[in-house]
């Protein structure tokens, strides 16, 4: 085999492309993203890997049998709505290139295979790392099964369709048990190693992130005949809430947060609204801060509010608290690689769930605009070369320590 | 018959409410808004009028002739999305009364007829006052019919599936020709007549008012990896955008800017959005003055973009000097009317439109609450019968004169 990196990926270049939003977009059980798991499937038959699905829809592809304390590399082949090239196909072509060098070099030693998991971006059902958190536990399997796409579909049809049992989504110990310790490698989702001039870091933490919405009232009105000085307008209340969350973000190192969303009540260009919603999207690696930060905004955002004659009301959607990788595998990474810096992730991923139960690791490689989630995602071939042989030099040292 | 406006608003109290904004929500075309039509060619009917529909959707329901030089009143029947009981009704329903009124009075004279004219708020197509722009030949006919409502459907499409010709909508100067006064009563928006204490007002004027979209594009990336230092967030400079327009607005007596709509691009709550429109709504009575305002506020929008790493572009989508309605018009309402005031409107009007061809008037009732566009939105039954008794007075006047 002389597979590389780049010339897998140029495989699917064209698979799912959007051309209204750029990029790419490959929910999951898409037709893109069915094409990309034939791709992968192909490639892994081809390399005589033993491939199964599991029931909750994970791709394994073993070699030199199936576990017990298999090292475990894997990512994802979905996508976010006009997503980059990258984030999940990366670690998937990376991995099959790093098999390739430890069946050149001829490494024996623990089992190992390569996993790709379902729906990591929660784009079509909206439960990120659905997959892992199935496998796990970490997901209802009744909650999974009753979740719905936009178009009202529930999971549960969507697995019947794809020759999935739904009646058997849900915790496999037998197959967690398998792994004896899981690697990830990714696109670095920020502008790390571009600053640090490094090609490949070790992952050391995801950062606690959560969402909060807050619904600023106020007094909805004709936007002609209602004088600036009567108004109680909660869109003015909800931009300078937005204008502090940056200044409070940027007081507090490491600290990012987002209004990506914001929907005003009734929504009309010639009314005042009487209410608006915004999402605040905030991550920190210090869970206390987190809450400083959260808790910070809240009050000076009742504060502005209170000065246009609104009220705010904040309401916690999801919390999640930062994952630290395991220290001693962070460790034998390092050794292996030892120009690379460890970095921590503000984005979640399989990993971050898989954590909670086995040693588990992540690699990052170099993103030169540093954009995720978007068409402008990038990585540079010789980074991506250089990445699939990092990851093949810590399976090695895993499958033979 | 003895129906009052109180009444004849009781028999569609029920119809098109919004559960989730309260009030209304009775969009051009909609189910909503059908059943009012129907509602209203009904009591026409009732009353033998002779009803048609014209080629841009509006409805007129004549009595003694179809023209020429009719004496003509009307409103509308579509609302804001979550809009008031009034706003447009309550004109349609003081019509019916009027009309009665002169029959009991034996009141013949010149031609007269109500009309109901389509999408005066503009709230599905982007445009107001549509069917009187149409009608006048103030909008493009090609313009109109490619505008596009929410769902990406074409006004020539709805246009046909409620059986109007697309390729006739447009200047229809023989139904124009007809009218020879118009005379809109509408719910008063603002708190004028409560302040003067009077049940109704006489129009003088609408103040000049426009719309703008200011689309201001920054980088998508992912909310949990991207620095804080390293955003171009398109929502941080439309906040600060909300907030300066404000700002400008208070500095300029008279001036009413308001910002009610905004849409993130792609609108994820864990996505930098690339791109966030928003739309201004301005309003001054000196028509140079809301120039200024608006210039004032581009290059302002512009310069704190840029700080951000974003760009603006400011497209204008309508704009409408101030009228002043008909002075000699004005003189016989008010002899007619000694007790009300003369008020002018910052809302905009079909009669607004009609101005610029035929003579053309307003009367207001009083709203005790003053908000319009908003559930609150509110007439007492005394004041309706008030303002029904004093448009049947002007019509009289004017039928006979």
């Amino acid at each position: 085999m002389t597979d590389t990196v780049s010339s897998l990926l140029a495989e699917i270049a064209d698979i799912g492309r959007d051309p209204a939003r750029g990029g790419y977009t490959r929910p999951v059980h898409s037709d893109a993203e069915h094409i990309l798991r034939e791709w992968f499937v192909g490639h892994a038959t081809a390399r005589g890997l033993d491939v199964e699905r599991d029931r909750n829809g994970i791709i394994w592809a073993w070699a030199g049998g199936v576990g017990p304390d298999a090292v475990v590399t894997g990512s994802h082949l979905d996508s976010v709505p006009g997503g980059g090239a990258y984030d999940g196909p990366l670690g998937i072509a990376s991995a099959l290139v790093a098999f390739d060098q430890l069946v050149a070099r001829g490494v024996g030693g623990r089992p190992r295979a390569i996993a790709v998991f379902p729906e990591e971006e929660g784009s079509r059902f909206g439960v990120a790392c659905l997959g892992s958190r199935l496998l796990t536990g970490a997901l209802d399997p009744d909650r999974a099964r009753s979740l719905v796409d936009s178009e009202g579909t529930t999971l549960a049809e969507v697995a019947s369709r794809n020759g999935l049992d739904p009646r058997h989504l849900g915790p496999d110990p037998e197959t967690l048990g398998r792994i004896g310790t899981f690697l990830e490698l990714h696109v670095e989702q920020g502008r790390g190693l571009v600053d640090l001039g490094e090609p490949v870091a070790v992952g050391s933490s995801i950062l606690g992130h959560g969402r909060w919405r807050f619904s600023i009232s106020g007094e909805g009105n004709h936007a002609g005949t209602t004088l600036m000085g009567d108004r109680r307008d909660p869109m003015v209340a909800a931009a300078q809430t937005i204008v502090l969350v940056k200044t409070v973000a940027r007081s507090i190192p490491d600290a990012r947060a987002t209004v990506g969303r914001l929907v005003p009540v009734p929504g009309g260009t010639n009314v005042i609204a009487s209410r608006v919603d915004l999402w605040l999207d905030l991550r920190h690696p210090e869970d206390a801060l987190t809450r400083y930060l959260v808790d910070e905004i809240a009050s000076r955002a009742a504060a502005v509010a209170a000065e246009e004659g609104c009220t705010v009301e904040v309401t916690e959607e999801s919390y999640s608290p930062t994952v630290d990788f395991d220290a001693r595998l962070q460790d034998q990474l390092c050794a292996v690689l030892p120009q690379a810096p460890r970095l921590s992730t503000g984005a979640g991923h399989d990993a971050g769930v898989l954590k909670q139960h086995v040693p588990t690791g992540m690699l990052f490689v170099r993103n030169p605009t540093g954009v995720s989630h978007a068409p402008s995602e990038q990585v540079e071939d010789a980074d991506a070369e250089a990445g699939a042989l990092a990851l093949a030099a810590c399976l090695e040292m895993l499958a033979t320590a």
